[in-house]
Order: structure tokens, then sequence, then C-alpha cells
């Protein structure tokens, strides 16, 4: 992956402002897998103290969507047009880590996956698998 | 509906830390069929400026979760365990609204389905779908 | 919907070999909708002898498909991308029934839904509800 | 997986008629994956001439449930709750070949996941991706 790639998807991701609201960090950047990292911030929380599957859900669906981009020729964007979620395990512990990756890739739609894992006392466990569809925006 | 239950699924929201960091509130609450608006906040954002998908997610599945629990026993819990999102337009505007509602209400799985419309200038649009599987959990 | 684009849905139909397998029967062609109906084959069953899943998705599946081709200019085909089913009740009966529907047109991805019914002794009963993304194919 | 287990998904595969009108076989059983594999018959095409995606899906279900039930507990049946399927190539070929496999068992819910390859002049093609959910019903 180029540097200027790179330099893409840290810029993109500083625009979301969201991925700020809750905490959210990019992790590594690879041609093909990127990684998010996030607290469980107080403010993250679903009604038990675990983390909101919308939590879970934002980390992994931008893992999985930076990971098409990072196979994009330059200048292209990408949209979710769908994902879907399959919650395996509570959200317990300090951080949560999502790694997303391309299952196929394409020219008009492109197919990924994403692993979401808490970390709790130093013991990651697997809480969430997204399966999902980026859709290509070329440049104008 | 029982007003037990509907002070239940109050009491519920208000515990959700995520709810109050994306400033969203319960809209109506009926028998299989609960809605939750949430602002556009600035914090709420994806690079374009448009609401986060997580954002959508969030409340979508927090609408379609309050519909399980609407028809639930009195002292169950429900937890997603499955939710498939699909995007359907920019998320655009002030407002998001999520409908959510039970499709088929079960003893051990609930399927419920939301759809998420954007406000923009007193105009709805559609643009969210998420159909999901909630899984009561009975009281201790 | 024009007389050409349903003679169009007709050909398609007739054109796949597993409808003719599993005795499926377009219904009802209209712009946005079709209905797909195929008995429940001593060869159609799972290991309790209700429908198989198979067969509930395949005409679901081709239901929303065709109702979105229902939508498309002239001369375009579809291709599904991705279908998720949510099965809702035993397939025990004489006959299923899909009802598929275009939620969203679009011109690069069609969001679609299906609602698939068994008839047991006159009673339809709801079974199975599909959403999915189509892909438009232009003419060459 | 003990001898007695393997000999239930075999009777039960056996009593799926669908499979035999698919003309399906179970290849191989491990505990926690299974591998189905099915020729493209002429009577399970669509209209082009690939294998039908209710083919693909059948396969790819049947894997993964078959994998779900190798690891739960003696004289338990499994159901699909809901799968599903993103499809990533044209199914051109002789054969489909579909693994299934487990990714998280549960007492309650097992989340299960399932590739489907086409086998053509020797070389596979991952045509699918399932990801799903399995019910386990308890012996009465």
């Amino acid at each position: 992956m180029s540097p200027e790639k790179a330099q893409h998807i840290r810029e993109s991701f500083a625009a979301q402002s969201m991925m700020a609201t809750i905490g959210a960090e990019l992790s590594t950047i690879e041609g093909g897998s990127v990684t998010i990292r996030a607290p469980i911030l107080a403010g993250s929380r679903q009604q038990h103290g675990f983390a909101h599957a919308g939590l879970t859900f934002s980390i992994g669906d931008s893992a999985a969507g930076y990971a098409a981009l990072s196979v994009m020729p330059d200048g292209y964007e990408v949209l979710t047009t769908e994902m879907k979620i399959n919650l395996l395990a509570p959200a317990q512990g300090e951080l949560l880590i999502a790694r997303g990756k391309v299952i196929k890739p394409g020219r008009r739609l492109v197919i990924v996956q994403a692993d979401v894992y808490a970390l709790n006392d130093g013991r990651e466990t697997h809480i969430a698998l997204l399966t999902g569809t980026m859709m290509p925006i070329a440049p104008e």
C-alpha cells in the first residue's frame, strides 16, 4: 500500500467526528486489513454497563470499510451498503479491538469482514463478527 | 402494554449511557413498536458530514430491541444476537428517527425490524432498514 | 410495467432450471412486486419432513430478484449480491408462497425484501423474512 | 467427535430429501467442521446456466448446520434461525464445495460460517460466504 493511501485513510478517519466521540483510534493499516481500537468509555455503554452494540458496530464497520479502502485505487472512497453483525459474547472490559479485512475485492462491490475483541485484564474475548459490502465511489 | 412495562423500557433506555452520548431520546412506546429520535450532532458524523452509520445502527438496534422488550413478560430482558443493516441513502439532515417493530415474537427468539429516516428541512428520507434477532433473558 | 418487461421476467424465470426442479411457478408480476409459489414436494424436504430452508430461500430470493427486475429499464438484468433470511416458523404444509418487493430502487443497487408463507389446510403462516441487495447489470 | 455423533449427522443428512434432489453428498465430518459437495446438475441452474443461488445456499446452510451439530451433546438437533449469504463470484463449473465451521458454540445459540467454492477445470473459486445462527434443540 502506498504512503499516500495510508495517509488518505488517516485523514478520512480523523474527519469522522464519531470516532473522536467514542475515543477510537486507528491502530494498524495494511493492504487489505485495518485495526481500530476504542476504550469502553463511561458514555459508550448499554444498560448493564457493557459496551453498547453501537460502539462495537461503529468500530467494526469502520475497520472493515478502511480495509476495503486500502485496496482501492487512489482517489476512490467507499460506502457501506450493508453490514451484518453477530454478537458472540458480552462486550466487557477496558477496550475493544476491531480487525477488518477484505474477503473479496471488486470493481463494483468489495466484500469485507471484521472481528471485534474485548480486552479484559489482558485477555481477548471474541465478541462480534461482522460481514458486509462496501461500494467503491470513483473520483469525480 | 402495562404502565410497568413502559416504565421498565424508559428506565432501561435511561441506563444506556450511549443514548445520552448521541443525544437520543425515546419518542413513543407501544406494544410491539418503539420510536427513538436522535439529532445528528457535530460529534456523530462520518467523513462527509453525514450521520455516521454507527449512529443509525445504534438507534435502529435500540428501537428494535425495545419493541421486542415491549412484548415480553414482566421481568424479562432482551439481548441483540444479530442485526443486519441495509443503508438506503445518505443520512443527511437535522435528525434521525428510528421506528422499531416486532415481526415475530417468540419464547426463545424475537425477530424484529427497524426503519430509520432522516429528517431534512421537514422532509423524511428512508435511510436504513434493519432486521435482526433478539434473545429473551428470563428473570433469575 | 410494460408487457415486454413482464415477458422478460417470464422468460428469465422459465430459463431457471432450479425453478422447474422444485416445481415453482410465477404467480403474479406487478411493478415492484412479484409472487412465486412452490409445492413442498417430497424431494424438497429437510430431515423432519418440513420444507428445506433451501426451498424457502430459493423462491424468496427469486421473488425479490424479479421484483427488482420489474423496476429496471428494459434490457437490464439483476444479480443477487447478498441476501439474509430469518426463519420464523417451521415450513409445514402443502405450498410455499413468496412475495418479493422493492424497498429502495437505485441505479447501482436495489434493496429488496421477500416474505414467505406456508399454506397449511388453507391457513397461511409467515415462515421467513428475507432482505437483500440486487445489482443491476446494464445491457452490453 | 464420537462415532455416534458422526452417525447421527450421516442419518440426518440422508433424511433430507432436498440433498438427494440436488445430488449433494457429505464429504467430511470433523468436530466443528463439515464439508458438503454437490454437482451443478442440469436442474440446479439459474437463467445464465450458472448454479442457482438456492443450490449454493442449500449446501452452505447444511454444511454450517452440521458443523454446529457436530459440537452439540448427543441427542440434540439444531435449527437455522438466520443465515446471510454474500455472493462473491458466478457459480460456474462442475461442482460446488461448501465448508461449514463453528465460529462460537453456545448453549442457546451457535454462530456458524460456511465458505462455498466452485470447482471449474480443477480450479477452486470462492463463490459465497455465509454467516448465521443455529439454535440447539434439546432432546425431549
